[in-house]
């Protein structure tokens, strides 16, 4: 038996989510059928962590087992011809001795796009949150600030149980303005059920004038889900990498 | 009697082309249905150049007249209305008079999109045109050179008229690597018809090292269509702006 490890894009689009959920389409369903039409073997495919309906990744990490004697190289191309157009094997390799994708992910590199402008958009439809009016970046970079290092994030977090360890480290949290654009990076040692677009929720509502600046460390502290920003929508989001050990 | 301009975003994938064919599914065809259901009038929009099957555009301009009073900044939201989600209004005012977007256009901006990895994409399938082996950007952008200028692009022109005056002036074809894309900007007073998929084919052979760069300024000079590479497939383009006078 061996371990396969794959890197991952797909367009979350057409799914709903990662989880294999019976037989409604996941991203999880996909591969594992893919991996069925190629080794003739029923397996699961691990992934280094769930995406929600709508969110898109360009490189989740994911694995499997199997006792198929194709070299590891040859896999991309035979699962891709197997895969939906939106989904696509990037890499594939042996996975390194007692490697888990779901555990030990030493860093994860969240971006979340919005497209500010007044009319919807065409090309990015299913790839941006929209916001039609004006968004400062300035104060947004000086809320994300507050946002950096390690913290209690449960003011972010959808469904947090109360025993739940909810401090996470934020590494990074860029915000960049690009034309009409603006992203959001966001790179962490991992994330709690949609912190991410709680975090950028709360900021566009910075950006728009409607919270200041000053606001996050205190949503922060409160550590209460109602007193931060609704989810932004989850089709600006992708996954872009996993660090593992 | 009143014209109205508007700039036009769409995702050419399940269009035949800008042009209206009959019942085939067309980028003018939609825009007509549009402003028809609007001002209930049956309406020509023109636009200022034809774009193939599969080609995008970000910034098309195209008119149509109506006797309609709606005040033009409000046609944009009340044919967004009435458009399929990958067609999108950007902008709509009243068109300076004797305004034609198909004469008059000073210059037309191109943007080429390849991606150049190992495996398909999923995220950007529709969008760009795959290169799996090495591309080197260096000797592309010294071939690129030899075509910025007025010259005759008969030898990259698809069914080109004997008669026909295929003179055109290319102002600036820039070729940058941004990670695993590489990004092609072309623009010019006009383009003959596929010259920007004929050119960028043709650079793509000089990048995977089939034809040197000095090549280029011979085939220009052979004015022989066979001589030139072959298009480059039309989900990688965009037409990103036009401008008139």
């Amino acid at each position: 038996m061996r371990r396969i490890r794959l890197v991952v894009e797909f367009d979350g689009t057409a799914y709903q989510g990662w989880q294999r959920q019976g037989r409604r389409p996941t991203v999880q369903a996909a591969l594992e059928s893919a991996v069925r039409a190629v080794t003739r073997e029923r397996v699961t495919v691990m992934g280094a962590g769930r995406t929600d309906a709508g969110v898109h990744a360009e490189g989740q990490v994911a694995a499997f087992d199997t006792t198929s004697k194709i070299p590891a190289a040859k896999f991309r191309e035979a699962l891709n011809a197997n895969l939906p157009p939106d989904v696509a094997v990037i890499d594939a390799a042996d996975a390194p001795p007692g490697f888990q994708p779901q555990f030990g992910a030493t860093s994860k590199h969240y971006r979340y796009v919005v497209l500010n402008r007044a009319s919807r958009p065409a090309l990015l439809r299913d790839r941006v949150g929209l916001v039609r009016g004006k968004l400062d970046v300035d104060p947004m970079r000086a809320a994300a600030r507050a946002l950096v290092g390690t913290h209690d994030f449960r003011a972010f977090a959808s469904q947090a149980d109360r025993l739940e360890n909810t401090r996470r480290t934020v590494k990074r949290l860029d915000v960049v303005r690009d034309g009409d654009r603006i992203v959001f990076d966001v790179e962490g040692d991992g994330f709690l059920y949609n912190m991410v677009r709680a975090v950028v929720g709360t900021l566009l509502q910075v950006g728009r004038g409607k919270r200041p600046p000053e606001d996050i460390a205190r949503v922060l502290d409160g550590r209460d889900r109602r007193r931060a920003g609704p989810n932004a929508p989850a089709c600006g989001l992708t996954l872009v990498s996993v660090s593992h050990d």
